[in-house]
């Protein structure tokens, strides 16, 4: 009774109430008209937020589901790959390519920055054969924010797709995918599209569709064409994933009613807020230049453990942060702001970090760091999304 | 306003309101205590609902995403299965196989027919290097009910594995997986489990396991041995279908709060109660012998279009059925008694079919069939579940 739980994970994220009744409907039918509507509208919204008019897939799995499914998709066993590997994510795609029997070359990035375009053209150049470039928008394990649209630029003038895992990112940061030249983008639901887990969508530039059709994806569950094909009907291959997808015609529907502009315009604000709160700390961001708009990594002061500090600001706040994962475990915290969470729940997680911090490190740099976030928030919030503000980068 | 909606096809199924309620709660996170501690509950329970001392892994997909799951573990690509072949699920597992890469004998049963376990003893003689037996429990598309306890017999004094898909079978019918000598039991979430689409549940044997230990699954997302370390822990290998999760534990709360004996004797009664009164009606029951206990399949009379009866049932009645799947479509209807639906969802559903068969086909043989209907029902609950009414097998 004390604390009510904050989710300030990097996902799965609170749930908005209208979503929450709408997943509570009673049960339709999955081949039937009332169905198919709802996957009619849910379509066309669909193709605003991801800035296509191609179709945009949903699949009954987790977003890890949705990448395997590219994979297995647009590449042939024995196809080469190239691979930017800058956290935990960026390796899932190396397995995952791997897995699927592809030749992997790792274009490695130290976890916290982000890779140089320059470096994805140099590796096409060395490489010609390389028939796909897979990498993350937001790679959430470090909070880092690839130059997704630079790097399109690169792989458009060449025959590699740039296959996008933008699970932590669709919904969070501008992500058009013709604008740019993505040719396949993915997420999940769980993140900014404030659903639970288990829905992924799916999209595929005509280039990557000719890829698809002329291949075979090695495994039944993952069928794109076929996917395609029922869609045209509103309908998916395999029994729908009927109640997420309700919650998504309402969660589409929230996001879309004030226009996406000003869902940018917020997670932009809410990064401010938390990058300039965790500064004002006196505590180092862990990605410092290319960061991503829905979660802030933060750097520990060395002997504190991230792990006791994070359990500290769930048993004794209910605020419930993430700590680093493999090499980064203890090291960093990551807190969530995507999906349902504003200003007040991000100034909780704040105070519950300085809090924890205190308590496991005795470390405390400011009594000020809270109207500094706030501050930052109502700064970038009259700015440019996008356009760091003087006091952060000072 | 005039008409509820009375959802009776073979999944999903209407949902309990518990459930509902349980779909509706906020989130929680798939990597904290909170959440694994649901898991844990969850899986004690479905070790009872499965009949196995093995541990039931949770995967984030449809049915047919774990019957992929089950093709890639247990068998390599070359290796030899034999699919029995009675229906669209049967089919299924040999396009399942066949994109695996598996080597596929099709023991090809009629539609409405069980297999005989004696065809399956002769082929596994007949071709000794055959290494899984895949075959439905219950044939969606037909109605039947395959004698799986009587094909494990057969199979457990071989090398093959019996891998059965229990889609609509678990949670309806009697399955006891380890008393049978089952070496691979699925199913899905939305039918004999009251829950939406988008959670699928799959055990192995211990044979089974030491199979896909020693396998390589050639996709990423299905990696039961991986899944098995992580469930040890209360995890899913990736983001869990939490909401689906938290749903299940309700249901099986449900299902396992009067004892699964009071379940299968429901379906029995309601199975005796289908099948009573579409034969009071003068109709044919397309699976005469072996039948399943949560579906009714009704052949047609010649010259009546099902897709009509099932268009009419819809939209002047409320009542939703399926039709014919393939080369079935418009010659049978299937009315599903699965999941969250009663004698008097029952009796709904005979009532629609009638008025709808006098519309499309001036077709009207009975008018007691409904109070037939009711004694079989009665009588059936009185009864033995499995045990044929006199009056039913006449």
């Amino acid at each position: 009774m004390l604390n009510k739980l904050r989710l300030l994970t990097p996902g799965p994220t609170p749930l908005p109430e209208r979503v929450r009744l709408a997943l509570a409907r009673d049960m339709t039918h999955h081949r039937k008209k009332a169905f198919m509507d709802i996957m009619m509208r849910v379509q066309e919204r669909l193709h605003v937020l991801f800035g296509t008019s191609e179709v945009v897939l949903p699949l009954s799995c987790s977003g890890t589901g949705a990448m395997t499914a590219a994979a297995h998709s647009l590449f042939a066993p024995g196809q080469h790959v190239l691979v930017v590997d800058g956290g935990k994510f960026g390796q899932r795609w190396r397995f995952i390519a791997e897995q699927r029997g592809l030749q992997v070359t790792s274009l490695e990035v130290p976890w916290g920055k982000a890779v140089e375009p320059q470096a994805v053209a140099d590796a096409l150049k060395a490489e010609p054969d390389i028939a796909g470039v897979l990498i993350q928008y937001s790679e959430t394990s470090t909070g880092v924010l690839h130059p997704v649209k630079e790097v399109a630029r690169v792989t458009r003038e060449t025959k590699a797709l740039l296959v996008v895992d933008g699970i932590s990112a669709v919904g969070l940061v501008p992500c058009p995918m013709d604008e740019w030249g993505i040719d396949c983008l993915l997420t999940g639901s769980q993140k900014g599209l404030m659903l639970p887990p288990g829905l992924a969508l799916l999209a595929l530039s005509s280039r990557s569709w000719k890829a698809a059709e002329a291949n075979d994806t090695g495994c039944f569950y993952f069928n794109l064409p076929a996917e395609k094909a029922k869609l045209a009907k509103g309908q998916t291959l395999f029994t729908s994933a009927v109640n997420l997808i309700v919650g998504l015609d309402e969660s589409l529907d929230m996001l879309l009613e004030n226009g996406l502009d000003a869902v940018y315009a917020k997670q932009w604000a809410l990064t401010m807020l938390n990058r300039a709160g965790v500064a004002a700390m006196g505590l180092t961001l862990f990605a410092p230049e290319h960061f991503a708009w829905g979660i802030t990594s933060v750097q520990l002061p060395a002997g504190v453990d991230g792990t006791e500090v994070v359990r500290i600001a769930m048993e004794k706040y209910g605020v419930c942060l993430a700590g680093g994962q493999d090499h980064l475990k203890g090291k960093i915290v990551r807190i969530g702001h995507m999906g349902w969470v504003d200003w007040a729940d991000a100034l909780a997680g704040l105070h519950a970090l300085n809090r924890s911090l205190i308590e496991v490190g005795g470390y405390c740099a400011s009594r000020e760091y809270m109207e500094v976030a706030m501050s930052a928030y109502h700064m970038a919030l009259k700015g440019k999304p996008g356009q760091a503000l003087p006091t952060i980068h000072s």
